[in-house]
Parts: C-alpha cells; structure tokens; sequence
C-alpha cells in the first residue's frame, strides 16, 4: 500500500571515530524514504534548495522515492554538522543552517492523499500536525521527534501524540517525554499518552516495541563496526513503516516483522557514511540478514 | 550434576536511587549459590567471619547450597559498600574491608572434587588458578572476573583464560580485556584467547553469548523498577551455570535455554535488595518468567 512520508532532505558533515564525510546526502526523510523503498514505493513530501545534487535526486528515484512532492525552496538546502567522537550514541550537533527549511509550510499533493501509511518525519509538532488535515483521516501514522520539541514544544507534541497511531522515538526521548525512569515504565505511560503502539530504539541494544495487547523485546543485528550512526533511526523507522505498508495490514505478527527489518535495515547504514551503505544492497541483502537474526535470536 | 562455586561471601552497604540497605547478605558467590540453587544443589568454597549470621547460612544451606567448602578465616566477613548513585549501571564502591580474605587459600574439600561444574567467582586469577589443579580435569570450568584484576594482573587472567571452557563478564570489561571497541569484535577476540564460550552481560541490554558456532543474543526480561543492581550479573551466571548442571551437558540448546533462565533469575535479583527477591520466589516463578520471556521475544 501507498506510504507517505514528510520530513527533511539535507546535506551534512559528519565526524565519527571512524573519520569524516562533508556534504553529504542526509536528512531524516532520506534515509527514511531510501529504507522503505527496499519495500514499497514511497511518497516525499519535503524541501531543497537549488544545490541540490541531480545525482542525489537520482539515487532516490530510481530506488522508488517518487519526488511530486518535493519543492524547490530557494538557494540552499537543509544542512546540518555533527560529530559523534564523545559518544557513538550521542550526535554533538555543530552547525545547524536550516536554509530552505525557514518558513517551509509542507504541502501534501492532492495525487498522495489517499496514502494509507504516513511517516512524520522528525519536525516541529505544529507543522507534523498540518500535515494530519491532508491525508486519509483512516491512515496508519506514525511520527518520530526529537528532544528539541520535547523541551520546547512539549504541548503541541502531546497534542499530536494523541492523534497519531504510533510513536517511533529513542531511549532517551521516550525517558524524557514520559517522564519516568524506567523503559518499561515509560512505554506504558506513552501508550496513555496517545499513540497505540510505541517503538523505542535503543541502538545498538535494540528495541522494544509495546501496545497494549503484547510487548516485544530485539537486540540489534550484531554490527562489528559502526562507521556512522547518523540516519540509523530513520532508517529503522523506514524498514518498519516499508514493511508495514507492503504487507498492508498492521498485525502483531506483522508489527514483529517490522521491527527486525527496521532494525536489519539499520544495520546496514550505521556500516559507512551517509547512504553509502544502502546504495550498495538490493532486498535480498536484507532478507539475508533477516535470517541470519531469526537464528542469532532463535531460542530453543 | 554437581555444581561448585569458588568465591565470596560477603556483608554489603548499599545505595541506590530507590534506597538503602547496610551490613545485609551479599558476595559474589553468595548470590550465584543462591540462584544456581534454584535448579540443581551447589556446593559452596568460601571464608566468612564469625560474624557471619546463623539465619544467613540457613537461608543459603535450606535451599540447597552445602557449606561443606565454607571455613571460618577470622571476626570478621568480608564487606564492602558502595552506591549506585550516578548510574544503575555502574557501582562506586565507598569502602572494601578484605577482613577473612585476606590471605585466604580456598581449599577443595575431598568429597568436592569429582564436581563436574565449577564456576570461579571474581577473585584474584593467581586464586582462581589454585582451583582448577583441585578438580577434575574434564570438569566444565566458567570463570568471572572484573576490571581490577584486568588492570592490575593481566598475565595471571590471560593465563587462567586458556584454562577454562567459559568466560562470563559483563560489556565494559569485554572491551577492556579484548582491547577491541565493539562487542562484537570483543567476542571474537576473547574466543581467541582461549575460552571455547563467551557470555557478556549487558545488564538492563541483555546477554550476548558467543562461541565458535554460533552466536546468540537476547535482551533482558523486562522489569519496571531496578531497585538495586548488585549481584545481578552472579545470579545470571547462577541461573546459566545452575541450569546447564541440571541439564549435565552443554549443548546449543541447553546454552540458549541457561542464558534466559540466567537473565530472568537477575530480573528478580535486581527487585529488592541482597537476596530478598530470591528469597521470596520458587522455581515456578522463574518458570513463568521464562515463558513470558518467550512470548515477549517470539518471532512471527
């Protein structure tokens, strides 16, 4: 089924432990859309400016990212530095210039109204919540965020919470945003919060996925050497909601399915810079690793 | 099959978030007998003081642990305080009082040595080598150990690591005894240096185990409130090393099958504090727990 996701494309710096990459194809609703696109076809909705790259449009593309959605917004696009030498878990953010970000009112066209699975990218809550009145009203959505609006937003993100079907956020958000102490504390207050089912990411320790029928606990796909973790939750996010609107139905047993694709899919990008790492892999990449997780978690 | 245990017993001060608890039952080898005991009778080698009290060796001889190995060295048992303040995952000890350690020689009684499973609890690797010349040779030897001794007497640990079938440690110290900076790498390396099976607690993250075969992970049971962390990583290896002696052999299945009942004996563990949370359960409660674990982790 159709999936729609709106959010950012950027261009970013980035330094690990690993080294460095400048300028380079970022953004949440890229790596988000170029996961999901292993699955379904994706719908973007988001901005660039004149610089950005014919090739890196391409790469989208020709992978399945339908760009009708994408405005030009002026000179320069999104770009954001950041380094991760303290902490792989921990982006140090440097230099933020939103550029064509400023101002940006995202439009859904009128073709990608009828999608029936919506991601909302990491944005402020008021302008993730604009796009609500533009789609399906029976539309599977799930949103992500980011501590920024947690601490500066806190009301229009627990307004949007209770509109949404699914929360996808980090360990340290989900603490934060529920105010507990304890993940699974904070999974049960978040699921009062709104949203019917909650996915917390923890990296490199996995997941955790709850609602209120079931619980479901991943460890990660065993990585031995993250180069960089920059895009690594949108991609989850990407593979979960890739798989989702394939399989066209949001079951338990499909939920389960996504959460170790999205993870699998994760895998791979935290592997090398940018979207090196998915440029290089075709599906059955994933559905090898896919397995290879069925039996490094299969118990007996 | 038999079961051995070579460690400490030991009064601990505790603080945590959640509280405090001083001059209550603690020791490594206290809380691996005690969870070990769940599945199969232990015998226990250790020192205590003649402080020790009467109502603590019965909890630990009623349920099955033959203190058989145990010897009064002095006064005065072995204590230590330390709080968990900063992070549940890292303790800061305030005060060590070696007390009957010191100077300890742990003895193998006659009647002990035909045990066909040992674990050397944390101590000193020149103290746990003494141990394995008063075994069986083909008995299947597991040993912990911590970062002082990875510090401060490295050639005596790489020594005892050729030595044994299993190393069981938590994440910082797999990285610090490997020199690797991923656990993943850290496994491989470790299996190199001698141990045909490395298990690596990741606490509150779950439980890697690696081996030349396979590779396994899981993610920890569930639990809303971590009142107090200490001895969770001896009662994971007292529920892995219980259960495997149970099972007298040490296949692929018995290892998936000791490494979840080694996490949900620490989830009880981790409730209350010292041994309140053991005291209080019975085989059927960690019996349910293991079936809930399936259902939280099963595969679609």
């Amino acid at each position: 089924m159709s999936l729609l996701v709106v959010g950012t494309l950027a261009y970013d710096s980035v330094e690990t432990p690993a080294g460095k990459a400048d300028d380079v194809l970022g953004g949440a609703a890229t790596y988000f859309s170029y996961a999901a696109s292993f699955f379904t076809p994706v719908r973007l909705v988001g901005v660039i400016g004149e610089d950005f790259r014919a090739e890196d449009r391409a790469l989208l593309t020709d992978h399945g990212v339908d760009f009708g959605g994408v405005v030009v917004g002026g000179k320069e696009s999104f770009r954001w530095a950041g380094s991760y030498l303290r902490d792989l878990n921990i982006a140090d953010t440097r230099e933020t210039h939103l550029n064509v970000l400023e101002g940006w009112k995202p439009k859904v066209p009128e073709s990608y109204r009828d999608s029936k699975f919506v991601f909302l990218a990491n944005s402020p809550p008021a302008l993730q919540a604009s796009i609500l009145g533009q789609v399906d009203k029976k539309a599977f959505v799930a949103m992500d965020t980011m501590n920024l609006w947690i601490d500066t937003a806190r009301s229009d993100l627990e307004a949007l919470m209770q509109r949404v079907d699914m929360l996808v956020c980090n360990d340290a958000e989900a603490l934060s945003i529920s105010g507990e102490g304890s993940l699974i504390k904070a999974g049960r207050k978040l699921l009062e919060m709104g949203p019917r089912i909650v996915l917390v990411k923890k990296g490199e320790h996995g997941a955790f996925l709850f609602n209120r029928e079931f619980f479901y606990a991943i460890p990660a796909y065993p990585v031995e050497t993250v180069v960089d973790p920059t895009g690594a939750g949108d991609s989850f996010a990407g593979g979960v909601m890739g798989y989702l609107a394939s399989a066209g139905l949001v079951s338990e047993e499909h939920m389960r399915r996504a959460m170790i694709y999205g993870g699998v899919v994760a895998s791979f990008t935290v592997q090398d810079f940018s979207l090196e790492p998915l440029k290089g892999i075709a599906r059955e990449d994933i559905d090898r690793r896919y397995q290879e997780f069925l039996r490094f978690t299969a118990h007996p």
